[in-house]
């Protein structure tokens, strides 16, 4: 049985909120596995000579298949090599990681994974909010404005969704959320809740602007159709920045 | 208009789980205001000579009131001195950030939040789960099992809660999870749903243990009353572990 992987949570984009553990495992790397979004912390940490391999989306290429990275991380794990699978935000917050936890332990491969920092979490406090407040936003919620399909999904618990006290952080949210607030609105929850729409979350290209759902809605139905940068909507009773945008 | 606080979450309780920023401004503080739980990365990275000034629970000993840490804050940031307010785990996740946020705001004293890692992601981390999966665990919500009164707060959105589709994350769940759990049974949740338990999350002594809602639930009940050591719960189709416990 040879071989051991680690699944390192790679930040929200800023390499200053890498972990201490995330910057160790980096730099003791042989082979680093990353996504498009964990480039930069990569290049702020990595050792000159280490194997870098870019297995993510770039715009206008495809993004290279899921079964093609099983594939990758068991071939170098197999080297017995110190090898880094680099995850975006938290590697457990939709990262695919069971996935890769599946393909490694199917030919006894071992793997730990070092835990990091949200882009929900980074996205809320750069905007100065806090993600919960005592009696009035006691949830969180995270979940995705699309899946496989592209399209929101049609299975979920809109009830949740639709919670005036809950705090909830849509991720890939961009296409999909005018489907989303129709749906959100015709489930009672109010047309005026706040939300904040989060871009380039932990770059120095960040912008977040604060709308309501309904507002909200209407700016992304009105965009020109592009490439849908890395985007979170934040919305609930918290959605209204402490620090305002300039 | 004198005065600024960091707030820095200062991660689940692994000193090597604080971010690079972290660290920096634990290093440049001049005060720090601590929560017992993030006096492991105080002792880390504290420089000799801070102040610090630990605001949080210990056993036995009534906490300093949410009022009195406002004060301490304020007081202390017009000084002019470098003060970071440390919160255990993820600062906006359950740590009355804005309470002191607007304490603050109100006497016109800037800040800055610092994200880190959540207790929920340290805990999946360790078992070697991740929090959500596509299509079956497509959302991902944190709550309490308590809030102010100590009880389950009885105007929450059982539905979310219920969902066999989501990964649920209860902080501060022991006393309240038999009571959460006949719940969720009645609101149609099955009882064999996998339900792990988590103990001081990220810290030498952590131990984890997996049962069903149902299982762990009794478990809890049959347990004398001791000391609510810091505890989560998580719940759903992903909660097996798929790292075994010794």
């Amino acid at each position: 049985m040879t071989g051991f992987v680690s699944f390192v949570s790679s930040g929200p984009g800023d390499p200053e909120l890498l972990t201490l553990k995330a910057v160790k495992r980096i730099r003791d790397a042989e082979v680093i596995l990353h996504d498009h979004l964990s480039t930069i912390p990569v290049a702020a940490h990595a050792q000159p000579g280490t194997k870098l391999v870019n297995v993510g989306k770039r715009a206008g290429h495809p993004s290279t298949r899921q079964d093609d990275i099983n594939r990758l991380l068991v071939k170098h794990a197999k080297t017995g090599a110190r090898v880094v699978r680099l995850k975006s935000g938290d590697a457990g917050i939709f990262g695919r990681l069971e996935e890769e936890l599946i393909a490694l332990t199917t030919v006894g491969i071992r793997f730990e994974i070092i835990p990091g920092v949200s882009a929900a979490s980074a996205a809320a406090a750069a905007v100065g909010i806090p993600l919960t407040r005592r009696m009035t936003a006691r949830r969180v919620q995270f979940f995705t404005g699309h899946d496989i399909t592209g399209g929101f999904p049609n299975d979920v618990n809109i009830g949740a969704l639709a919670d005036p006290a809950a705090t909830s952080v849509v991720y890939m949210a961009k296409a999909t959320f005018p489907a989303l607030t129709k749906i959100l609105i015709a489930a009672g929850l109010s047309p005026d809740t706040p939300a904040l729409l989060a871009e380039a979350v932990s770059t120095p290209q960040e912008r977040s602007a604060a709308y309501t759902i309904d507002t909200l809605a209407n700016h992304l139905i009105a965009l020109p159709p592009e490439h849908d940068a890395p985007t979170l909507i934040i919305y609930g009773p918290l959605a209204t920045p402490s620090i305002s945008f300039d």
